[in-house]
């Protein structure tokens, strides 16, 4: 992990935490404060509020200013986690039970629900000016909606044919382009920056979102994802990945059937030698170089964006890209 | 319905439509557009943005520039609806299959969440000056959080034991209490009044709401709710009434027993027998007479609050009392 970024989680930690508290109070709120606090509890890092923090510092800004927005953007995640996880019927999370399955489904929508409109609560009170303030509303807007409208996508993806490259990347960049970006654009916004700082960074999140996004996909099948390690997660959840797409483009008759046919079949009845196979043909076809050539190329053209950022320190940003690259390789 | 009331729906249904329809274009986004269209056209009149407009107007204010947030308080109504349909098992609205029922429930949740991000985009591009943006902003997410907390109660409130008429009052109070007047206060907002005027309509609320929600609980064991009037819906779902939480407190032994045991029942396997036995219950202990004693006694303080509301035209907010009263009578 990049030093400054790792330095940025330690030095803000306990202001994040606090203030998750203050916002999402650990108890005193009917059927809303456990499963919330137990889905932040599986909740990981906080590092999206850090690289907010950072942002805002790097920009020259007092990143107490953007703290609210930090903390925003960590419970906009967790509201996405806690609904996905019912859409996609995953019962676990960092070895806990999901929230639906420990609360049940009405509890659970429920509960994201509220989370969401404590996510508005938290940057409404950001200590900014009127103009500020509402910005960082919009923004957030705007990110959750473009957020909803890739995951529409996505649900609906699951063994489509046909299912081209461009459809892939369309869904990545609504579901990921702005969200992974929007605490970094936060943060600018609690710096005081002007449109050219921030339409570069939305920039950045065009190509950095979908890159994240192929990365994730490529280490499925190549280190696995979640517990022990396990290939293919996404084959047996019938995920359409850029693999499923590049694949289906080059492969043919009983082969293309036979691919189609195992991205639609229920996760309980994937065997094994159905993600073998698939995994061996997304090699032969190329979709696994096609698929590392194309991230490798969003990457190369994020750092292109940061060269062109109107700010002095350029180096921070090199980081927190490298980082957001990285942390899984 | 009171002819001010009904002047305005017709005066302003035009407007509101062709906004709702901008907002929420009929075609275009995949898996959005027509789930959340489907549900729209199963909704009603568009009661809500006429009252806000008529509150505007009411007090000085120009009612285009209350537009945006009447239709905003319309989606955040269907938003709710829409997850409520999940949350509560409900096939049918209006004699359509509710979203979840037709699209899934993924589809379901991500577009009601999506329906939310709509929203908060259409109050935020009202004609109006940022600190005037911002308050409709905080009162919207402050009435979605509340409505938030007062679902979580009426969710686990199912068969509850204890129950009393407390409970359902803080739950009745949660849910509609800010809800039911949302789209008034912000009419008062775009029409520039003071905190005075505000919080009279909040309090107004706070006693139509429940009023309005007891109400609902009478009429479905006298007149009966939905098609056909058959009578006794609530207690087939289990539904902590306002007569279950005062019969509770009456009944002893045998048929406290019964009343519980019926209350958490399979919808499927409450009989005709069980409704007529509660509806009878209700009537003996005297919790029927109670529950509308209990609501004519928050009318009469709504009334009270309306005469305190510091504006001349009065009877204006007395028809629209009336109106949200005397709807289902």
């Amino acid at each position: 992990m990049s030093a400054e970024v790792e330095a940025a989680l330690k030095r803000h930690a306990g202001a994040v935490d606090a203030l998750i508290s203050q916002i999402v109070p650990p108890a005193g709120i009917p059927h809303l404060s456990e499963p919330v606090r137990h889905h932040l509890a599986t909740g990981g890092k906080r590092i999206r509020p850090a690289l907010c923090l950072l942002t805002c510092e790097s920009l020259g800004g007092d990143p107490a200013k953007a703290m609210n927005f930090a903390v925003a953007v960590e419970l906009l995640h967790n509201m996405f986690l806690l609904h996905d996880d019912i859409e996609d019927g995953d019962t676990v999370r960092r070895d806990a039970p999901t929230v639906w399955v420990k609360y049940g489904i009405p509890n659970a929508i429920n509960a994201g629900d509220w989370l969401l409109g404590r996510t508005y609560a938290c940057a409404a009170a950001s200590p900014l000016p009127d103009a500020a303030r509402l910005e960082l509303l919009e923004i957030l807007t705007e990110t959750y909606e473009t957020t909803c409208r890739g995951q529409a996508l996505d649900i609906n993806s699951r063994g489509s044919d046909p299912y081209a490259v461009e459809d892939y990347i369309e869904m990545a960049r609504l579901k990921t382009g702005r969200y992974l970006v929007l605490g970094m654009v936060g943060g600018a916004v609690a710096a005081g920056c002007g449109r050219t700082v921030k339409d570069a960074l939305w920039e950045l999140g065009e190509n950095m979102g979908p890159a994240f996004q192929i990365q994730d996909d490529v280490i499925d099948l190549t280190l696995g994802k979640g517990r022990g390690g396990v290939l293919g997660s996404d084959i047996r959840e019938g995920k359409a990945s850029i693999l499923y797409a590049f694949a289906l483009s080059k492969a043919a008759g009983e082969e293309r059937e036979r691919l189609i046919s195992i991205m639609r079949r229920a996760r309980e009845e994937t065997s094994d030698d159905d993600v073998r196979w698939t995994i061996d043909l997304y090699g032969r076809t190329g979709a696994l170089d096609f698929a590392s050539g194309f991230a490798d190329n969003l990457v190369r053209q994020a750092f292109e964006t940061i060269e062109r950022l109107p700010v002095d320190n350029k180096e921070m940003f090199r980081q927190i890209a490298r980082y957001m690259i990285g942390r899984k390789k």
